[in-house]
Parts: structure tokens; C-alpha cells; sequence
């Protein structure tokens, strides 16, 4: 199936220069969102992670079915402030500010093998802090899988050794 | 199972005098993850829904393990400004303040069976602002489906004769 179909691209937005990836006509088809939360997780049937994390908000979407899939629970990354109990939290930088993630400090039992999932791969800075805080928890990142990836963007580096899949690559 | 000791009870959260009921201990735990998603997609089996709608953003989290369950697409309800594409919007009043939702003009096709899904049934306002949306676009909504319904809240009084199942309710 050619995925790639059914992602819309709105050119300048959120801003100019941003020829943003839109899922939600590849989450509104039944075929390509049931095709894709299948080819994401196949990776992981046998190596089956015992949680999924998803993060906040698009991410949550595709962890939330992956995590269902795969017959684990599902861990959340937020923006700060929106976790009601006690947090860790990281901080990343942006081009002009810093934002910060937070996670329940119960979401991971140390030594959990823990699969992350979001929607898009772009400078990976909301990534590399996720990656820290699992990490910080103990849990052992057995993967990190995005729908795209904008490889233009470079992020992937920032994610060191960790195993990257990503099933649709951008170039431009 | 007794899905309600999976949830935890936060104090004066996110305001004083609100007992926050925080669902991410269910999430995190996979038995109860995985049941509760099979729960609440029961009822509509037989009745199947051509798509499932959810809400931004822990509204995300079943709706999309929903969705993967019966085989359908997900259309997202989202917060205002987030959406990339034209959208309708409605607003709805809280007690200070009016909040914005809004919903990509192409989510739904005219005659569609639609599903509602959240996580949470307060007073009521985002899924009445979401009902009409939803009847703008031509949906045919086949059901509102809550995981957990705040009953001394009043909120069901909002949704009219909508077929609206809540899994856990709370009293107090």
C-alpha cells in the first residue's frame, strides 16, 4: 500500500518554509491506518516489548493502537504540567526556547523493555529528551518507531545506537 | 476486573476541590489497558461504525485503540490551532471562559457511522460542542462511549438522545 498517498502536505505551516506532513487523511482510511499501526508493530511481535510510550498529542494516537496490537500497556510523555502525580521531566531546546517533557516517575519499572512510538521524526530534540527520561526510569529502550521521517532534518543522529525505524522517509 | 483500582484519585487537581481521576495507571497496565479498549468496543461490534472520532488529546488514547479494533479510521477533534487544513469549529463555554474545537472539513463523509470516543464525561460542554461538529459534517452518530463518566456532574443531560455508554461511573 502507498502510504505516502494518503499524507497530505500543507506547504507554510505551522510556519513558512514548513511543508508540513498531514497523517489525518492516512488516519481516517481504515485500510492504511489499520496497515500502518500493523507494518509499524511488525517489527516488534517477537522481541515484544512490555510497554509501549506514546507522546503527547499526535504520538498518542499510534502507541495507543500499537500498545493494543502488541497486548502491552501504554506509558505518556506530556508537555509540562499536564500530569496530574509526581514527574520526571526533561528539557530540549528549540530554535528560540526550551520546552520540557515530563513522565509519571511510576510509568516504568526498571528493567522493562520499552518500545517509543510517535508520528514524525524531525530534529528529534522531543525524542532525545524521551530517550533520557526512560532511561532515568530504568526501562530498556528496546526500539524507537516512527510513521515518518523527515531525513533532511537529520534527527536520527541525535537518537545514537537506539534501533530507528521509521516506515516512510522524507528527502525534502 | 475491577478497572477502578487501576484508577488513581488526585486531590485539588488540576484546581482545589476537583478529585482528578487519573487514568494512567490503567493505561500503563496492560490487562486493564487492553480490557477496557475490548469494553468499551462491545457494544458497537454488531453495529459497526464506519469511523471513530476522538478527542484531543488523552481522547487520542482509546479512541485510536478503538479504531484498530474494529477496523476502522480515527478523525480527530482538536484544540484550536492545531489542525493544518480547513476546518469547522465550535465553540463552547466554560465556567470563566469559552474554549475552540475544531475538526478538518473532510473528516467525514456525508451518511458516515460515527463513534465518539473519550476518556472522560465531566459536564458535558466539549462533547456537545463535538455532536454538532460532527452533525455539520453529515455524520451519523452511532454512539458517544466514555471510559469513566463523573455522574454528579450532570454532563449526560448535555448529549440529548444520543446512545451514550460510559464503562466506569463515579457518584462522587
Amino acid at each position: 500500500m502507498n502510504l505516502k498517498e494518503k499524507i497530505r502536505e500543507i506547504p507554510d505551516w505551522p510556519e513558512k518554509g514548513v511543508n508540513f506532513k498531514d497523517i489525518t487523511p492516512l488516519l481516517q482510511d481504515k485500510e492504511a491506518f489499520v496497515y500502518a499501526v500493523d507494518k509499524m508493530a511488525e517489527p516488534y511481535i517477537k522481541s515484544k516489548p512490555d510497554l509501549i510510550v506514546g507522546i503527547d498529542a499526535r504520538g498518542f494516537i499510534l502507541s495507543a493502537a500499537i500498545a493494543y496490537k502488541l497486548n502491552t500497556g501504554l506509558a505518556l510523555i506530556r508537555k509540562k504540567g499536564k500530569l496530574p502525580f509526581k514527574t520526571l521531566s526533561e528539557d530540549y531546546s528549540l530554535e528560540y526556547a526550551v520546552n520540557t517533557i515530563e513522565m509519571h516517575e511510576d510509568s516504568i519499572s526498571p528493567g522493562q523493555k520499552v518500545l517509543i512510538v510517535d508520528d514524525v521524526l524531525a530534529t528529534g530534540g522531543t525524542m532525545e529528551a524521551t530517550l533520557k527520561i526512560i532511561e532515568r526510569c530504568g526501562g530498556y529502550i528496546v526500539g524507537v518507531s516512527f510513521l515518518i521521517e523527515l531525513g533532511f532534518l537529520g534527527g536520527r543522529k541525535k537518537l545514537g545506537d537506539y534501533s530507528v525505524n521509521s516506515l516512510l522517509t522524507y528527502e525534502k
